[in-house]
C-alpha cells in the first residue's frame, strides 16, 4: 500500500480529497444559515431538474433489466416523480434541524487555563455504496449540512442516475454560494477506485452501505477510519410471559412487511412452556404470508411444513420471507444463542415479566434491545435524528441509527496567558 | 487471515478474550461500589507485594543493562518506591471518579416508544505498548472502573516487571470479590502474540501505545476496532502580536523539560516581523539547554550554529533536544505549513491579536489548540478527566485526552406496548 507508486487513480483521489477538504472549510465558513440556504438551493436544483434525472434513471433500469438483473435490485434503483420529491423534500427538512457544528462545553481546567470543547466536522467523508440513488440525496443533505466534503461512490448500475443527481446537487450548491466540490462522484466504474478508496490517505472516514461482502471487504482491507454498517441477524424471543397476540404482531411486523431490510427479523425463539401455543398461530399466519419457516427439532413437530434449521440458518440473514425458528427452555438459553448469532443490530423480547424484560434488556449486546416493541424501529427518523446516514453496529464512534452527530468530531481549544505546566 | 487456519496462538488469545468478556459481565454486575472497592484492593495488593515487584523490576532493568539497552529506555522502564506508591494509590483516585456506566438519557420517540441511551462498557480491550509498567496499572484501573475486560501485551523488556504487576493486581481483584480475569497478561515475547491481537475477532477495541512503529504497524494491519494514540509533531507559531518572553517561555516548557513525550513541542515558526527579536532570545536560552536547531535560510542568517533544516526536520518528531524552526512571512504561511506537517495533535499560536488568535484556533485541525499557552498540557490530567488511557489524534469516538468515557459506549433500550412500524 503505502510503498507501492501512486497509481492514475490514487493521484485523481487525493486531489478530489484535497478540493473536498477545501469545500468543507468553506461550507463552515458559510455558517448555519449559509448551509442551510446551500441544502435549499440543493432542493429547488433537483425539482428543477426532475425530468433529466428521472430520464438518466431510465436509462439504468433499461440496462439494468437488458443485463438481465435481479427484480429486487431494479425495485431498489427505480425513482419515480413522487419519491425523487420527497428526497428532495427532505432535505428543506434537513435545513430546519439545529445545526450540529459549534455546540461547545467550557470549563476551567489546570493553572486557570480555559478549555472550550467544540464540535467540528470531520472533513472529508467517502460513503461506497450500491444501487440506491436516494442514498445520493440522503448523504450530501448530511455532509453539506454538517460542513463536510463527500466523495460518492455508487454500484455502476446506477451510474447514469447518480451523475444526473450530483450534478443538480452541484448546481444547487454553486446557486447558493457554496462550494460545488462539497459534493463529488467517483464516475468510473472501475474496481480500483474503491480500493484506492479503502487507502486514501488524509480521508476522516469511509462508510459502507450495502451487502455483507462489500462491508466484510471494507472492514478487512481498509487503513482508513471506518464505520461498519447496517448487518443485522435480528432475534425476537418470545418469553414464557409473553401476550402471543402482542408477539404474533411484532414477529409478522419485523419479517413480513419490508424483508430486504437490516432491522427485520431472521430468527425467533420461543419458550418452550409457550411453544405449543405459539408455534401454530405463527404457522397459520407464515403460511398466509408465504414465510418459509426453517426450524428445530421441537418447532417441526409442532409444524409440519417446516425445513429443518442448519447451523447455517442460524446465522443467516435472509432479506427475504424465510425465518429460522427454534425453541429454548428458559430466557438464559435465548441469550446464549442471540450472544453466538447475533450481529449486535437489534434485537427483541416479548414478555410481561418485568425480570425477564430486563434481564434481556441488561444482557444483549446490541445497538438496540427492545421490550415489547418491534425490530423495525431501529431507524433514525424513528428515533427522532431527523435523518439517517447508517445504523452503525460498531461499538466505537457511534452506535445504532447516525444522524448528524456522527458526522463530527470536536477540537479542543485552550486559551491562557501564558501558562506553563513546568514539569 | 480469516481464511488461514487458527494457530495455538490464536485459539489462546480467543480463550483469554472469551474469559475477559465474561469478566466484563461480572464487573458491570458488581456494580459502581463493587468495582471501587476492587480498584482499592488492587491499590492494597501492589502496597503488599511492592518487594516482588521491585525485584521483579531490577531483573528487568540488570537484564536490559546486560543487552545493552537505550538508557532512554531504563529509565522508562524503572520502578522506584515511591513511583510505584503513587502508581498505586492513583487507584484510589480512580475509585472515587463518578461512575462512566450506566449514565442514561430518555427520551420519547416513535409511536410513544420509551427510549433510553444508557452507557455501557466497550467489552473486551488489549493494550499493546512498549516498555513503561506504570502503564499496567493505569491501563488495569481505568477498564476495571469503567467495567472492562483487558488484555494486556507489554514490551519484552518489562514482562518480568508487569508479570509481578499483574499477579498482585489479579490476588487484588479477587480479595474484592472481582473476576481475576478482567486483568490478563500475554506473558509469551513471540511476536505472533502481537499479529493475533491484531485479528482477534470479537476484540472491542485495540489501543496501541508506543513509538510510531508499533502505531503504524496497528493502524495499518488491524482488523479489529484501534484508537490511534500519541504521534505529536507539535507546532509552537510566534506570531507578530506576541509577548516575546511568554512564547520564549512556553517554547521551553515544550522543548525542554520532558522531551520524549507527544505533547512536547517539535517545530517553532516565527513571524518574520519578530524573528531579529526572538531569535536571538531563542539561540541564547537553547545554547544553555543544549537544544541542537536546525533552521531555515532566515532563521540561520540570524542563529549561526543553526544547522539546515531539511524535509526531513519538518516531519521530524525527535522526542529530544532538538527542534526545526523557520521564519514565516505571515500567520497563513504558518498555517499552511501546520496543515502540511502536523500529525493533528497539539498545536500553539502565541499572540495578543485577537484575530490571529481566533483563526488560529479556528482554522488548525488538531486535537488540541492553545492561544497563549503550552501543548504540554494535553493530558487527561491536565484537563481533569482524572485519569488517561492515551491520547487520540484520530478523529473517530475520541480525541485528545482519553478519559473513562472513551472507554464506554451506548446501547439503546426501547420499551413499548406492542408497538409495530406498520411498513
Amino acid at each position: 500500500m503505502a510503498t507501492e507508486l501512486p497509481t492514475a487513480v490514487d493521484s485523481a483521489l487525493a486531489g478530489m480529497r484535497d478540493r473536498a477538504r477545501a469545500a468543507s472549510g468553506a461550507l463552515v465558513a458559510l455558517g448555519a444559515e449559509g448551509r442551510s440556504r446551500a441544502l435549499l438551493a440543493m432542493r429547488e436544483a433537483l425539482h428543477a431538474r426532475a425530468e433529466a434525472i428521472l430520464a438518466a434513471n431510465r436509462e439504468d433500469l433499461a440496462r439494468a433489466e437488458a443485463e438481465g438483473i435481479d427484480p429486487a435490485l431494479s425495485k431498489r434503483l427505480a425513482l419515480d416523480p413522487a419519491k425523487l420529491a420527497t428526497l428532495a423534500d427532505n432535505l428543506g427538512e434537513l435545513a430546519r434541524l439545529p445545526d450540529p457544528l459549534g455546540v461547545s462545553q467550557g470549563r476551567r481546567i489546570a493553572k486557570g487555563l480555559r478549555l472550550e470543547t467544540v464540535r467540528v466536522p470531520l472533513g472529508v467523508i467517502a460513503l461506497i455504496y450500491e444501487s440506491r440513488p436516494g442514498v445520493t440525496i440522503e448523504a450530501a443533505g448530511l455532509t453539506v449540512k454538517s460542513g463536510n466534503g463527500l466523495i460518492l461512490r455508487g454500484g455502476h448500475e446506477a451510474l447514469t442516475s447518480n451523475a444526473a443527481l450530483v450534478a443538480a446537487l452541484r448546481q444547487g450548491l454553486e446557486a447558493a454560494g457554496a462550494p460545488a466540490d462539497a459534493v463529488q462522484l467517483v464516475e468510473d466504474p472501475d474496481r480500483r477506485w474503491v480500493g484506492g478508496l479503502l487507502h486514501l490517505e488524509g480521508l476522516d472516514l469511509l462508510i459502507p452501505r450495502g451487502g455483507n461482502g462489500l462491508i466484510r471487504r471494507v472492514v478487512q482491507e481498509a487503513t482508513v477510519p471506518v464505520i461498519e454498517t447496517g448487518v443485522g441477524n435480528c432475534h425476537l424471543y418470545v418469553d414464557r410471559a409473553a401476550d402471543l397476540d402482542m408477539a404474533l404482531a411484532i414477529l409478522r411486523d419485523g419479517k413480513v412487511r419490508t424483508p430486504a431490510v437490516c432491522n427485520a427479523l431472521e430468527t425467533c425463539l420461543v419458550h418452550e412452556a409457550v411453544a405449543d401455543a405459539f408455534l401454530p398461530m405463527v404457522a397459520a399466519q407464515f403460511r398466509q404470508d408465504g414465510v418459509t419457516i426453517h426450524g428445530d427439532e421441537a418447532v417441526r413437530r409442532r409444524i409440519p411444513e417446516a425445513l429443518p434449521a442448519t447451523e447455517r440458518d442460524w446465522a443467516e440473514e435472509y432479506l427475504g420471507l424465510e425465518i429460522a425458528m427454534g425453541v429454548v427452555p428458559d430466557l438464559e438459553a435465548a441469550l446464549a444463542h442471540i450472544a453466538r448469532y447475533g450481529t449486535h443490530h437489534s434485537e427483541a423480547i416479548v414478555t410481561n415479566d418485568y425480570r425477564a424484560g430486563t434481564r434481556f434488556q441488561e444482557a444483549v449486546d446490541a445497538a438496540a434491545v427492545y421490550w415489547n416493541a418491534s425490530t423495525r424501529f431501529t431507524d433514525g427518523f424513528m428515533y427522532g435524528l431527523g435523518a439517517e446516514v447508517g445504523i452503525s453496529t460498531q461499538k466505537l464512534h457511534a452506535r445504532g441509527p447516525m444522524g448528524l452527530e456522527a458526522l463530527t468530531t470536536v477540537k479542543h481549544l485552550v486559551r491562557g496567558e501564558g501558562q506553563t505546566r513546568d514539569f
